[in-house]
């Protein structure tokens, strides 16, 4: 896989065990043991996420080797929000047009509450 | 695939082509003849990339049996935001440790540039 850092920011963060494996590690160092745990999987399984992220730059590990501890580098985070910023307008254009849209149902029927709910 | 939707989101951005096709979106409402064009691409691989996109609830597309344009759908791309914004502390903190670094190194040698060039 020789795929640009951006492809591989975003695919290792395609997957929710990786995603809750660096909201851990935000909490601190910790070694694939201690990663393992709260998952219920095994080692391997746990090990082969770890070197997805770590291939993202995404984890970075100690030298000692018993225990490796992982870390967070959020480098690799910060350019994958800096790409999906240029599309802020977009999104908060769909949400002004739902906004705008829903005034206007609410003034074409001012007594209601629009969803049928009874208080 | 059943994956969740922010699986789904992370791994339609992480290729280059599905990432240019949402730029190109940004400019407007596109054919597929259209989308195709600046990637040299065969319509049947402009096609592949687009499902995905739409799987992820990236793109949606005209109803026009012969045209069906594509137009962008940023939602997905505020909640892949949403879940990045969370690490925003960690990579401040990376650079905030680097700007320190380089500080300290600068302080040990006024006069230096520090990075051995000659002026």
């Amino acid at each position: 896989m020789s795929a640009d850092p951006l492809s591989q920011t975003f695919a290792a963060l395609s997957d929710p065990t990786r995603r809750a494996i660096l909201a851990r590690l935000c909490t601190g160092e910790a070694t694939v043991t201690e990663l393992a745990e709260p998952f219920d999987m095994s080692l391997p399984a746990v090990s082969k996420h770890l070197k997805v992220l770590e291939r993202a730059g995404l984890v970075a590990r100690g030298r000692e080797a018993q225990w490796r501890p992982c870390r967070l580098e959020a480098g690799p985070l910060k350019d994958a929000t800096d790409w999906l910023e240029r599309y802020r307008q977009f999104w908060e254009q769909s949400l002004d047009r739902l906004e705008n849209y829903l005034k206007q149902l609410q003034s074409q029927n001012p007594k209601g509450d629009g969803n049928g709910r009874k208080s």
